[in-house]
């Protein structure tokens, strides 16, 4: 491999010579050996949102020459567009403030950037100086974790779930006339219809979706203008505005400067209550996706109420057996996200003074518990929730030998009679109609009046 | 110990003759030894609520006598006044619907209710057929959990939390002008205040209070109305309006029914929701007794900012010792609400067809993190918050040191030069100014311009 | 209440006149009123274990005269016995070295001690000089934490359970001829019996006796000797032996003073490990108990494989329902295990310099698992396993109309063809026989003779 | 890109030419477009193993050609050495057995071994019938976790922890002489020596690593010869035993073959087990790390007894800062362990009947957790512990100002004079000495005597 010799203030170190990155990126590479888990390039991204609207700025406030603004924001645009993606070499664990990927965008768009102002330019931009200024890492790291996060959010998660919940609308009302039986502690209960059951579903990611906007809000807080411990050292007292609104004009979204920088540095409540909305959502689908599979259990011996798609061969052992896989790979996912929220509630609670320095391992987590949720939603949308289609033999029959219509009679009988009467059908193996005039507590006509699983489900 | 006889749907059973609940929750006792851990009187008190305002609207409905109603409605009084608490002995680690303690309520408040009646009344009130009237378990806990919930947060938690708040005002006022270092990652940075500091405490409080309010709105959905499995089967379509009106009458809060009472029996993503906001205080909080711990190590050797009051004896072996035990309290709290909330979130995934089945582990963990919060916040309020004081002499010296100060230079001479003066004064171990002067990069002069920290605050 | 004045280096103090506290533990319940955990009692009479062996060490080293160690050690003996249980009333939130609950039992025993000795004795017992001597709270809590978590262990959780697994045992032989069809992915798989499957119950049960009794190993060591930060500083060079030793004629364990004293004040490792394998406990009676919820549901809309116990009314609105409250419990429990291990795993890596102070809540979560832990397996034992009874009718029609029994074709003539045989019986609900014939991949004698499930399940 | 059409038991589908997978690969690729978390290579790799050591098994017992077998053997030894590794494409997030996993690598293995049998060779080579003889992914792929899991640990973190537990018993013993301040609750105490400190860190590691080392033990018992559902069916009653021993000669491991194969399919409690010793670990190094940063801070401001290596800037605006990034990157690792270690609880603890299927999301967190373990001690140890020096000039100040030497005075003059000597120090900014001889408890000289650092860290 070719170098070129780089120089920060630690000294010179060699770079590969095609890359971008700078002397800084370099070091972190070679002192931080760790994993393979790559800075997400959502966050690069949104870094690159940030250096331009931060350039814009400084270049409003009279700092920064216009060549060198406008070199700066085709850096950055070309960094969104994905020209420089296998430029961003470093991995999460690093330094806890992100402040090495935050010099590696800083490195690979002073480059890109002198390489637009030429060779020949009697200005240099220079990463620190130019790209970082009016700022610190400690203030455009949370910021830029704040963008991916709101971003992916908004872009990746709220359409994902909202194709799952149209889906399961449309099951709701497809099936909302199907009577079934209801099961409450596994154990046979009154009757409901597919429809219902399905609209608790639905309901369940509605109420996901609403607890994920809201809490998603306090997202558009930035740490911009705090610079490097949230007083805002070396920036001009609006520069946070204006880098806010800037923002905003490009990603559409309504980001603000925070109102207190010092917390904007130091605590991440923010993230741990939006992913606090995720862990709500992925204990929703761990419901949504265990209900599937058992009620598609069997296909001879389980419940098998209704039928999912087969979409593979289910087993290297056991020829033509189907599994409830989607369901497997979205509940494996949950499991992930809850992992995940414990790692980032410890995370954010272990600041000190003017700084968390568990920025990475908190984005890391957050960004990874949306792709997953979203990619697991859609998966488990096209491949399994589509094809939900109900075993009307199945379901009539289990509806129809259940014990659990006894309880329409306590209004009429009350509750102990009619325990007696389901005990004694239990007991007898006989229907519960027999059992009941058995007992001579209602008559033929009575039981067919007030045993009506259709009224029972209140549609 | 004198016993009746009192029977249930299974049998016989022998209870305390002077204790006022039933066969079921003697079966219960004898069938669940396991912890201490009982079922919370909050909820205990939220079900009073509930009977209480379930039998007016059964009344109201025409379902239920005015006398019945009237002896429901008084017992149901007696016990929000504290006079059975003995009467619930039942622990958190019973059926998962938490049916045995809302039948332990229904069958105190019907003893206590027939004794109202008179032993000669024509009227007798039965335990499931008017305690529990147009009622299941199944409606009814998470009614309760969400009730007891709610004004857990909104009693205790939310009042302890503005104390605190109020305390880190006031200080933060009162040392707005104290020019202290700054520190991130440990390694002295550019100065702030203690005041600004502190802010930076008030305001993690401030938005975690946010945070708390608006994820708590949506425990103000109320499964009442949705009985055995969601349907409403034997409840008035309107039942649970008029209960949670009801409801909402009686505590002042504004409880609705449910839209979807399929997810209020299964989903308990609310409690999820909510429990995350007190998780991001849990880490606001620990961070806060971190600071303040550290900033008041020492007495000697530590870092020794400010002082906190000595409430105890340190050490039984070390004399004269004095530790910040209430950041150790209150630290030791957060833990908990960690671990409650990995609880709380595998628990809410859990649920099967009609209901979730960890009810009871749920709202206890819930209830234990807000008192315990709230608890911690009042107790850390007053013995430690409303003693800090700065150590003038200390915060001074400190700050005066620094080589962080050196930040100041870059918009002037850039980022590489200052970062060379920088390391030339802690090499000679030399004050910053002496060593910028030696470089030549500037002169005494500028220096005494540019280098004050007043202006580096940027109050 | 009457009081009496009781004084510590910080002043005088009134302490309620019947309690035999004294002033240091009056000053922590005022200054910690947060929750109602109280400090188990389980470390409060480890305390006296240590507080008995310490003193007759002190007594052999010469240090504590012979009338003193007596008092001292009849006093340890009446807490041991109960007698002084009220008079330990500090919570678990209170310094996180547990300090004031070690002067707690200093000052309970000095207390006793010296009514012990008469009032008109010459000597004098100080609860610092003599029931401290050669201790600090810094390494006598943590040996009381190893203590109490080790009994606990011992005494309670492997007790509990063995009889659950001996119940399976029992189960597993007496059930291990009847064949059933097996599930995987909750689908239809090959046979196994009904004995072999509650073998995978046992094993568990089994593998992790194992395991938390190898990690218990880990608790034998004890700070003891190490005193304030791990020097041994104002105790003999082999206190911490004579001590331990002596702990271990008292107890019957083998206790040994830790190797390294420093690990001993910082690290929770051990507890951290020993927690390990209470999680991999609480896991497998999570499958445990799930899975008899699930062969015992219907009675006769689910599996219905087996049958358990109904030990109470199942449901407040539904007459006659039995649920499988005991798995309900026992998984209940199993959550707040998980819980526990999360807080128990961030309080021990929280260690500063010399002490972590974390340790009351480290160990109040440690035992409460083990308690609830316990008390699950053997209510669950007694209420649930013992009464498990299989459905022979049941189980026989699900073995027999399952087609993954092809499997055993694959020898015979591949997995594809096999494949097309299963495929072929489900799309035309036919048998498995049937389809095997139709597709002519073998004949009628070679089905009878290579499809036996009892051969399949290899007993 | 060019394809060839392959099939299975559902059907045709088209697989790109240049890729060795099958059908049943090519299905859970467009099944599963979750996240970009592969199926680690450590896992492909011990599958590997595993498929070679069945192929001499099965040829053993006389059930594959000769000619088969060497052509399997040798297409494993491929997969060993890394020539396929762009083969195996899928995800983590799958089907919950690894079903998939476990077909791709039959199906590479297949082709690559009929590509060594040649074109024309009479012999086809199937994935399932061959390669998958006497197999089930049910008892491959938990085998293969045992294997990768063990590998790891062995293979990457013992020696990883080694190495730095080797620096530190450097240091501990370079340092040993020493006297520094100890600090407990973050107070000034008594005092030790930097060597002795150091132990306490490398006590930790030794402790952890034992407990790494059992606990992996378990992970020796695989699961093979278990087959679809643990009764073996399919396979010879040897197989299993076969297959264990020969993995161990390939591997130099000492495997068997699990006892109960029910509990084999069904368990992780082994995985939970033994990363629960890794949580251990975690919140050792955690502790280690926050220790170094501590002592590390300043250099002016902070506690500043010991230095670490600068290597590289540490901040984008705070010219010539240095940070602690090494102890940043190792605490984030551990956070992640913390995260991971919930997730595989959670997930172990939730399966059904005869499977557990979250296999694939357990042993990517155990792969991770040890990957992240390991490297970060690597370079936590290479960048940052070697380089540990002491501050001598302010080790020596912070001792002897240290008021907790008054400690030492307990023995002669009892706790409560001691206690008013310190207190009389703080209050008048004195020394202990000066306050100590105005007290009149103790003369000059007997202060001298009994004041002595180096005695009180008892060497």
């Amino acid at each position: 491999m070719e170098f070129r010799i780089e120089r920060d203030t630690i000294g010179e170190i060699k770079v590969p010579a095609d890359k971008y990155w700078g002397a800084q990126t370099q070091r972190s590479k070679q002192n931080f050996k760790i994993g393979d888990e790559k800075m997400p390039l959502e966050v690069i991204k949104a870094f690159a949102h940030l250096k331009k609207a931060a350039a814009i700025a400084n270049y409003g406030l009279g700092k920064l020459s216009d060549s060198k603004k406008e070199a700066i924001v085709q850096a950055c645009d070309e960094v969104l567009e994905g020209k420089f993606d296998e430029h961003f070499p470093l991995v999460v664990w690093q330094t806890g403030s992100g402040t090495q990927s935050n010099m590696n965008v800083n490195e690979v768009v002073a480059r890109r950037a002198n390489e637009l102002l030429g060779e020949h330019s009697d200005e240099k931009i220079h990463p620190n100086d130019d790209i970082n200024m009016s700022q610190s890492s400690n203030d455009t790291f949370p910021t830029a974790m704040h963008i991916a996060a709101y971003h992916a959010v908004k872009n990746e998660l709220i359409p994902a779930l909202n194709q799952l919940k149209q889906t399961l609308l449309e099951k709701e009302q497809a099936f909302m006339d199907i009577i079934k039986i209801g099961r409450t502690h596994l154990q046979d209960a009154t009757p409901l219809t597919l429809g219902q059951e399905i609209s608790g579903w639905r309901a369940m990611l509605e109420k996901s979706e609403k607890m994920v906007q809201e809490s998603a809000e306090h997202l558009l807080n930035l740490a911009i203008g705090g610079t490097a411990v949230g007083t805002g050292i070396n920036a001009e007292k609006d520069f946070g505005d204006r880098v806010a609104e800037q923002i905003s004009k490009q990603t559409g979204y309504s980001f603000v400067s925070s109102d207190n920088k010092f917390h904007a540095l130091t605590s991440h409540d923010e993230i741990v209550f939006a992913h606090g909305a995720l862990k709500g959502l992925a204990a929703d689908l761990t419901k949504i996706a265990n209900d599937v599979r058992w009620l598609a259990s069997g296909p001879r011996s389980g419940i098998g109420e209704i039928t999912i798609p087969a979409n593979e061969p289910g087993s290297s052992i056991m020829p033509g057996k189907v599994n409830p896989t989607q369901s497997e790979a979205l509940t494996m996912v949950a499991v992930q996200v809850f992992g995940n929220d414990a790692a980032i509630g410890f995370a954010a609670s272990q600041g000190n003074f003017e700084l968390n320095v568990y920025k990475p391992v908190i984005i890391y987590n957050f960004l990874q518990s949306v792709q997953l949720l979203a990619d697991g939603m859609i998966s488990f949308n096209e491949k399994c929730a589509v094809g939900i289609e109900p075993d009307h033999e199945v379901i009539e029959q289990n509806v129809n030998r259940s014990l659990m219509l006894v309880t329409a009679l306590n209004p009429h009988i009350g509750y102990e009679k009619a325990a007696e009467i389901a005990k004694l059908a239990f007991k007898e193996g006989s229907t519960l109609k027999e059992a009941a005039i058995k007992t001579g507590y209602l008559t033929e006509e009575q039981y067919d009046e007030w045993i009506d699983p259709k009224k029972m489900v209140n549609l």
